[in-house]
């Protein structure tokens, strides 16, 4: 067949080439293949059963008129029911049901944020390293990214006032704040305090994708960015990493003027998100299961956690220096005195050859020219036998 | 709250603000109240009963691994079975799976190609009237619409033709070939012919949009055009209409090339669609069940499609003409002469004060000056005692 219509793709495309390093991923799905690389939940997590009892109480309270096409907003009372859930400590967010838009995972509201605010060129403010799914969503709208520097609490607010001085105009600024994609990394109360003044100060825009903080291994919870400057937050709520990810929910909450601008795109990227899942969401959220479940989920979790952070202690040299996160997903390694002297895409292939995966650092830096020798370790989705041939044979290819 | 955060907007915002009509339209769910404005399938026809056996099939089959984050391309055994869907005699395409990407109803595949093929300014071609949804899909890229004309058939080979002399690069042409929304029509053999050999001649690609060709009420099933010319078509389908809208389940058929492209955008977009729902619509196809219920639905809606038409004969003032739609789910009801001195909005106004809407056709138009007075009317989701009030309503209100 030719390769017609080549010419006819808009330039925007260009922008949003697959990396080298996914294809590489791609074909690592074989059988007793160690993925350390993925952001996958362990299927043991999903509440199959439950599951069931759910389906069956939405049959019964709605019958086939569930299946019908439904508002773009979302389900009324799921957006009811989301009030409470986002007043939980980890969010300490007070937001009315017409704040709330659902949307297809995190995901969605990233590209609908992407659609909303970047013209080509705008400059936006990440932090550095950031979450890839986030550039992939803002990407196809060409914007400028300015990185902020962070250390292992985050975003350093000096920093972040430094670039907001400047006087360039900046779109947004995109942050999670909770056990960060990549880094595993969390801002403390205080900086967070900081930045929600330099928000005001400043009058400028963040958005809090917040995908992770259910899911807190140790300490206590940490109030949103959005509790602190609600006017200048949009927030990210997902359910992939809780309920399950096949369900596709999560939502954003913002300013009603930004939300309503929210639905008109979301209207026309797929008039309305499955009624049906929503409403079993809604069982799941007000019949309590979401406690319970949030414990489960920690007691399988945590102790991959502890066992792959003394095992990245044990086996990598030492001059490797690894986050320690709190809670969500991941570890982040790297060697920031650059003693490494090793290319991280040839240990990628030399693992691979072994048949364990991780992400290389790279692909989670926007903006940034002098990138460190990093790469993000994942821990949920393994088990512990796994999870320790895995950290050994990165840990010898390193060491060699 | 102070509105903060206006000036951020990109752009494209502007190209996207809701319609006058949408926002009276809203206020119309009252009960009681007499819809033939949206484009709803008929809540009767959704298998409640056989959706729980499919539940139940999938999850026997397939247990709590079902609801990870699964390829963005979409669940293996749909694809295949696909084949065959595509296959039966209203599309006539032959497919590999690799050519298939499963979306979010259609409306998603809509959106992915506008991200793939429009730069700002660049020239779309698309029928006069277009189906709208289609228009807030691509309305974001900012192209400029050459509006085709068309007849009781559809598409003017010889005007298409006409404008693609003009030697003004188009980046594609979008149409309905079958049981157009909104005007019911459908493009004959013959013509359809005509058309692929033009988009063959001028190396023109064609975004064919098929949501309805299941639904044909009388005649014989036609080939797509995908069919006649397959390296210059892409083709939407979408399960809204047969097996429920709310399982969001649709796609797109493309070549290789331009569906790993599509592949790409919609990782951006959301990662990937649901696999329980895509498991649910493996098993209603795989199990034989889609032929049955298109056979029911028929013998709902038929019924309804020949009242409506002869409701509007008897009630509309004698000039109007409408169009005779053979499937699908709506009829046109048009003033080709310039007889009607009314406004259409003023007679939408008068209408929904008697609790009865329907929609005006002048947002169907792109690119088109002189619109004629003209309603789109959906037969598919009141009973014959409704539909007969509302025809009597409307057509009193025209007649004063």
């Amino acid at each position: 067949m030719k390769n017609l219509f080549n010419d006819n793709f808009a330039k925007r495309l260009a922008y949003m080439q697959g990396s080298a390093i996914r294809d590489l991923l791609k074909h690592a799905g074989k059988p007793g293949f160690i993925s350390l690389g993925g952001g996958y939940p362990d299927p043991a997590s999903f509440p199959s059963a439950l599951f069931d009892k759910l389906y069956f109480e939405v049959k019964k309270k709605y019958g086939a008129s569930i299946y019908q096409y439904s508002k773009t907003e979302g389900f009324d009372p799921l957006l009811n029911e989301l009030t409470l859930f986002l007043k939980r400590k980890n969010r300490a967010i007070a937001a009315q049901p017409d704040n709330i838009l659902i949307t297809v995972g995190s995901q969605q509201a990233l590209t609908i944020l992407g659609m909303m605010f970047i013209d080509e060129g705008d400059y936006i403010a990440v932090e550095a390293p950031t979450y890839l799914g986030a550039l992939q969503a803002f990407n196809p709208f060409n914007p400028q990214y300015l990185p902020i520097s962070t250390d292992e609490n985050g975003i350093i607010p000096e920093q972040l006032e430094r670039i907001l001085k400047n006087k360039i105009k900046i779109k947004f600024i995109y942050s999670v704040p909770t056990f960060q994609n990549p880094s595993g990394r969390t801002i403390p109360l205080i900086r967070r305090k900081l930045i929600a003044d330099i928000l005001i100060k400043y009058n400028v825009l963040l958005i809090e994708d917040d995908p992770y903080s259910e899911l807190r291994y140790e300490g206590d919870p940490l109030p949103s960015l959005y509790s602190l400057a609600p006017e200048n937050v949009i927030h990210l709520f997902t359910f992939s990493k809780t309920f399950a990810p096949d369900f596709r929910m999560g939502g954003l909450v913002a300013a009603k003027l930004i939300k309503e601008k929210a639905v008109l795109v979301k209207q026309g990227l797929d008039l309305c998100s499955s009624t049906f899942n929503q409403a079993m969401l809604f069982e799941y959220l007000s019949g309590g299961h979401l406690e319970p479940h949030i414990k489960e989920i920690i007691s399988l979790y945590k102790p991959r956690r502890d066992l792959m952070m003394s095992l990245i202690k044990q086996y990598f040299p030492s001059y490797f220096k690894q986050s320690i996160p709190k809670g969500g997903m991941f570890i982040w390694v790297y060697d920031d005195k650059k003693k490494c002297k090793k290319s991280i895409k040839n240990v990628l292939h030399e693992t691979l050859r072994q048949n364990v995966s991780f992400v290389p650092g790279e692909p989670f830096f926007a903006g940034v020219t002098n990138i460190p020798f990093s790469m993000r370790l994942n821990f949920t989705n393994q088990s512990e036998d796994n999870i320790e041939k895995g950290i050994k044979i990165i840990g010898e290819i390193l060491s060699r």
